[in-house]
């Protein structure tokens, strides 16, 4: 069996580093390690209008910067296909048979469902139908191409649980025409989700900490320099905390040996720093700047590549237009398979008016 | 505006006398009346599909017989397109554009879903999601031809308040792209549900008290003799009930005066043979003989022309198949426009690269 990565993002905001870290720059390693037979990166459009219904121009406009976050941050058209979820409608059809599949008290049983509803808190507890199947939709999504890989965090593991449940049901009910998947959790327990540069748990547009690939130099310095570090550091030769050190945690995900040499050589590795950190004697302002020229260091190439893609969008599109077009041809295919396997083929399907033909003139004699 | 009827049926079983007088026999004089500009009849597999996942033979045996229950009784594919719901995937691609503008409350609140839910009595009450957003499929179904008149009885009022409801609300959202529907009530209230032969509220398939558009001579007559009548008419003698007795609300749906010359002539009208009936001295043997020659009269031409079309089971699928290429033309159409209104026609969109390409090189000036 092909080993297929499905994976994508709402198109909602710019990418920030919590993005690259929690799945971009997973991804661009999959992507260059081989072992993949085709890898598909969804923009979920659709997902996203899920409940930003009446702010259709927010994904309009978002549909591009990610688009740009992916290419500058690595992604290779080459290697995958980058589409558009809502230019794709085999999605939709498919979702509607899976819906069959699944009764609403299952899809209000899943853990993840619960917590992204109380996350975002509907007007009066309505939440709409679509945002509420969207576990259904992402079933779709990811069977459409026969995922078998799906790279996501421990919290989306009741998501996949549910897709290989439908994939069950469809199975046993039709006939053997879709794969299950497995979850292929990050190897770094510390990048699974990077703290907002304030320290609170979660980066966020509405909240304004959060550090986009796309900042500039300028921005990214001034928003490292107002990070949340330990409130009880207060002068430098005060013993420091690493816990929810929020300079420390990115630096966790960020740094590397090498960094030591070039921009801190006081130290050989981050264990060495940090320790001098919690003895006292070292300060935030030196931890900032290191954590600047590390972030920046690995920032800039994206920056670098990500101007020179703006500078022709209609090139973008092609490129989201070009993957668009190769995953409505994988899923084209699946779609027919599964049609066929549910007998409701019908204009395709030669024995049917055969066998009926037969019926009727035997009824008939 | 042009007048749009849109309407059809779940191919869940051959169509029964029910079918005919609560809707059938209506659809052919609208689409002989000449006052219609397009006519959809849907064969809704995919509805059908949404509470019989499990049993897909089901659906795949009874959309021909649904096909050839409509054409025998005189739908008209030079006047009407009559298609297959699956087959237009354009449908669950505008019902998931809708789930967005509706809440799980909403649909809850629907009596029509409530009433409907109880009446299938789902296993553990764990209803299929996709039966559960049947409604919003509907309204899908309706909008996406631009219907303007919807053939429905009483109680199906509910849905089509919720499909003008979305209509409301997408237009306000996204401009004005949709026209909201009006019901169409049948002319005649005896019309609108037409008993079981046991004289229980509905023909039901299960409790086998239904009588067929296919039904032969023989099967019909057998049906009819034991039909319920007035339980307390022992004797001929005896004063009889009309209200509530089956032959009579069948006499109602389908006799006209000039049956009365042609075959109970001691009578002018149905009204002078009530009288009598219910006065004493008319017995329901008599009584059903005359339905019978009424019924048989009325389905003689239908079961002809039945004969007729199942010799050629090939060319029904091709009418099915040719108004379904229609339906998917016009339901394209009217995709663009909603994908346009909501702004994802991203590759479609002229002015988005201009537009953003001016954006980012203000940006980067």
């Amino acid at each position: 069996m092909e080993k297929v990565i499905l994976t994508g993002d709402r198109p909602t905001g710019k990418l920030h580093i919590g993005h690259y870290v929690g799945s971009l720059r997973r991804r661009v390693e999959l992507q260059n390690s081989g072992e993949y037979d085709k890898i598909f990166i969804m923009i979920a459009d659709a997902q996203a209008l899920t409940d930003n219904a009446d702010n259709p121009e927010k994904i309009r406009q978002n549909v591009i910067e990610v688009a740009l976050d992916y290419l500058s941050a690595g992604l290779d058209p080459s290697k995958c296909n980058i589409f558009v979820q809502s230019a794709v409608p085999e999605l939709t059809e498919l979702a509607f048979y899976y819906m069959n599949l699944v009764s609403v008290a299952r899809v209000q049983r899943n853990p993840t469902v619960k917590t992204e509803i109380e996350m975002r808190n509907f007007e009066g507890g309505s939440i709409p139908t679509g945002f509420f199947c969207y576990p259904i939709s992402q079933a779709a999504d990811i069977t459409l191409f026969h995922g078998t890989t799906i790279p996501v965090g421990e919290d989306q593991k009741p998501m996949i649980e549910l897709t290989n449940e439908i994939v069950r049901r469809f199975n046993h009910i039709y006939g053997e025409v879709l794969n299950e998947c497995q979850v292929l959790l990050p190897e770094n327990k510390a990048c699974m989700r990077l703290p907002g540069t304030d320290g609170k748990a979660k980066m966020s547009k509405s909240l304004g900490n959060c550090i986009y690939l796309s900042d500039t130099a300028k921005e990214l310095k001034k928003k490292v320099n107002s990070m949340f570090t330990d409130p009880q550091h207060l002068n430098i030769e005060d013993p420091g905390h690493i816990e929810g050190n929020t300079v420390f945690t990115y630096l966790d995900a960020f740094c590397r040996d090498e960094d030591f040499e070039r921009f801190l050589p006081d130290y050989k590795n981050l264990d060495e720093m940090k320790a001098h950190y919690t003895r006292g004697g070292l300060g935030d302002g030196t931890c900032k700047k290191f954590l600047y020229n590390v972030l920046n260091d690995r920032l800039e190439p994206i920056r670098t590549r990500r101007k020179e893609l703006e500078s022709n969008i209609a090139e973008v599109y092609e490129v989201l237009r070009r993957g668009t077009e190769e995953a409505r041809k994988v899923g084209a295919k699946t779609l027919a398979e599964v049609r066929h396997a549910m007998r409701i083929d019908y204009f395709d399907d030669k024995e049917l008016v055969a066998e009926q033909q037969k019926r009727f003139n035997e009824q008939n004699k």
